[in-house]
Parts: structure tokens; C-alpha cells; sequence
């Protein structure tokens, strides 16, 4: 399997299907296309669109097949090894497993694009601003708490064990981090678990350790 | 099993569980919970929260489960039943069916917010104006042209007989029809299939027969 990805510390629909990959110990070849300084463009879409004619990554390519969508990617995965708790074995949680990722995957227009992720980046005081002059985000950081919050143990991921579900709120960890967005001590302690996970902590420090700065993905562009 | 969905006219995110249990002949209790008119409050809201903390429909209950995302709920039908083609059942069309719904789940942002759902109304002249002047809009349609476009025959649906896949794009194939906006033969011709559809019929026929008529969801409001 090869999974085409983009810049580890901007790219959060990357960083998903990885953490998969990675938390199942399911053997990957990584396939860095880092993104151009031009928006949407460059040699990085080139690249994308001979592989995908959506011009977009994650990718995974498999057997012949290309899948390219992150929930796409893990629900192919999740077939192709049901031997392995991708999502939880138990039904009760396989449905809230998907219908918090399926949630995650479809809303929170205003975190995305007003928190765009940039694990080595300080941006607490655009943070603060924001929270307070923004009640779209403060509406969905209310949701992911709700979400959060309702996990069946608190010393435990969304859903028991790692599974996709947390794949999918690893990066929204990230940017509540790099915004400093004030969040319960709930949760809180699941961000601790999320960031001492390995698979999380090798994204992270690839991330911090990558040279280039694309500058319409910083805050300061 | 029991969906709770809103207004047929309007409600996008609930055509889609609805047509899937339609289309394969699952039977179920439809449940409609009328929009108010104060936007995204009012007694539709307090109703759907008594149910869902999420606050959105569609609701799928069964068995004393509750699920509550669209593609979450497909993917529990799919489940549920796995000698139904709810995905189709080659793996590369199943594979293509999984990526063009999670995409569609996950983007088309422009068409969406600028061409909400009006089954029963004629906004071709609104239509006309945003595609000359909506980059973002014109994209999303060429984006789904692509998508259309290639599929395997062009007198069959997008992944060959009628799935969840299908289920996804019907809402975006009202929103053409309702503005008008100007796409491919292919494309019609996939339109003309997903209008001929009992299923799709019978929404729409509901859809038309509504009385009631939600302000804020009207774009002459
Ligand atoms: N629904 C897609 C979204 C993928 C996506 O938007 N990827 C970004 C990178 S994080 C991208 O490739 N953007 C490039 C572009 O839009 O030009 C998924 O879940 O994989
Ligand atoms: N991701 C959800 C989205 C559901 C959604 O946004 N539903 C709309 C109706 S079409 C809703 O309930 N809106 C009410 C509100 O936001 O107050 C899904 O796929 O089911």
C-alpha cells in the first residue's frame, strides 16, 4: 500500500488515514507531495491530479485500486482487515464511531477554516481573538466537547481503544493546541492521551521537523 | 426502524437515508419534524434535541440504537443488511461508490450554502446570476461533472444500478434542476435517470405537496 499525503504539520485530512495506517500497524510505503506557495496550484497539483482526478490527497493506492478520500480510505481498510478493530467490534460503539467521524467529516466549517492546522505554530493570541469575535467556532468547540465528553470512559479514546473515530479528531486536538482554545478539563485529559499516543507523537515530530513554511497556510500570510 | 426527517422540500441530508431505504425496499416509519421558522431554533429544534444532542436530522432509530448522520446511517443499513447492494458489490465499484459519497459529504461547500434545496421552486434567473459570478459555485458543478461524467455506462447510475452512492447526489441534482444551472448531456442524461427513479418520484411528489413555506430557507427572503 502506498499513502500519498501532503506537509505533515498543515495537511489534517493527511493526517487521518496515517494515524490508521500507523495505530494498526498495517506496513505503508509514505508518499510526501508537499504543498506548492501557490494556493490550490503548483507543481503539488500537478503531481496530485496524474495520480487523482480530484487533485486532492490523502490517497491511498492499493491493488490497482486509488481511493481518495479519508473516510473512503478508512472504511476500505477497515474492510480489507476485519480481523482488526478499525472501528470497535462492539455494535453500540461501531455506530458512534462512525457517526462522529461521518459528523467530523461533513461540519465544523468555522474551526476548519478559521483554525487551519499548523502543528508547530504558537497562534494562541489569534486564538483568543477569535473566540471571542467568533460564535461559529465557539458553537462547534461546544460540539466536540459534547462529543468528547460523552466517551464511555474518560481514561480512554472516543470510543474504548484507538480506532478511526479518533483518527479523525486528532487533528481538531491539534488545532484547539495551536489556538489555545479554552476547553474542560474532560477534555483536556482525552487531548493528553491523544498527544502521548505513538503514532500521534511520530506525526507530530515529523511535522515540527519539516523545513518548509507554505505561506498562505500560515495565519500571519 | 424509524427515520425522523424534516421538511422534504428543503431537507437535503434527509433525502438520502430516506431514497436508500425507499430504493431497497426497507420498511420504516417516516417521521417529518417541520423546520420553524426561526432559523436553526423554534420546536423543530427542541423536538429533534429531545432525540439527538446533536440537534439535526435525519435520526435513524432501530433496535434501540440511534444514529444520526446520513452516511453514518447508510453505512449501518449497509451493515445491517449485506445481501443488499446498498454498495455495490464489486469492490472496485464499491470503492468508487464509498469516495464520490464521502466526498460529497465532505465539500461542495459553494453549492450548498448558494443553492440550498427548494424542490418546488424556479430560481433559474437567481441561478443564472450566481453562475456568472460564483467561481466556487461554477468549480463544484465541474467537479461534479467530472464525477458524473465517468461513470461506467452512461444510461446507469454512478456506480451501475442505483446505491448509496446515488442516494448522495440526488440532492444535488434538484439543486441544478431548481436554478437551472447549465451542465453536460451526460450530466442530463443522469438527471433524467435520477427523476425517473420511483423513489426519487415519490419525494419529490411530497416534496411539492408541502404546504408549508420556511422564510429563511427561501432565497427571496
Ligand atoms: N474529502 C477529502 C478532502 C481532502 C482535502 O481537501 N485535502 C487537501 C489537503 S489537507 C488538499 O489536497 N488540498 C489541495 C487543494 O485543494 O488544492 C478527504 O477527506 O480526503
Ligand atoms: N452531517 C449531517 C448533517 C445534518 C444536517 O445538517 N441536517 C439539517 C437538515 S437538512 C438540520 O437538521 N439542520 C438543523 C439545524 O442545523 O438547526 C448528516 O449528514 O446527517
Amino acid at each position: 500500500m502506498q499513502l500519498l499525503i501532503a506537509n505533515k504539520n498543515y495537511s489534517s485530512w493527511s493526517m487521518r488515514p496515517w494515524l490508521v495506517l500507523k495505530a494498526f500497524d498495517l506496513p505503508f510505503e509514505e508518499v510526501m507531495i508537499a504543498f506548492s506557495a501557490q494556493p490550490h496550484g503548483g507543481e503539488f497539483k500537478q503531481k496530485v491530479l496524474s495520480i487523482n482526478p480530484n487533485g486532492k490527497v490523502p490517497v491511498l493506492l492499493d491493488d490497482g485500486q486509488m481511493i481518495w478520500d479519508s473516510l473512503a480510505i478508512c472504511e476500505y481498510l477497515a474492510e480489507k482487515f476485519p480481523q482488526l478493530p478499525l472501528w470497535p467490534a462492539d455494535l453500540a460503539l461501531r455506530i458512534r464511531a462512525r457517526c462522529i467521524s461521518a459528523e467530523m467529516h461533513s461540519g465544523f466549517m468555522c474551526l476548519r477554516s478559521q483554525c487551519g492546522m499548523n502543528i508547530r505554530a504558537d497562534l494562541k493570541a489569534l486564538g483568543a481573538k477569535l473566540w471571542a469575535e467568533d460564535e461559529g467556532l465557539c458553537k462547534d468547540v461546544a460540539r466536540i466537547e459534547q462529543i468528547w465528553t460523552s466517551r464511555p470512559s474518560l481514561d480512554r479514546f472516543l470510543c474504548g481503544a484507538f480506532s478511526i473515530a479518533d483518527a479523525f479528531y486528532a487533528p481538531v486536538v491539534m488545532r484547539l493546541k495551536t489556538y489555545g482554545l479554552p476547553v474542560s478539563d474532560s477534555a483536556q485529559r482525552y487531548m493528553a492521551l491523544m498527544m502521548a499516543y505513538p503514532a500521534v507523537q511520530q506525526w507530530v515530530q515529523s511535522a515540527v521537523a519539516e523545513p518548509m513554511r507554505i505561506g498562505y497556510l500560515e495565519a500571519d500570510r
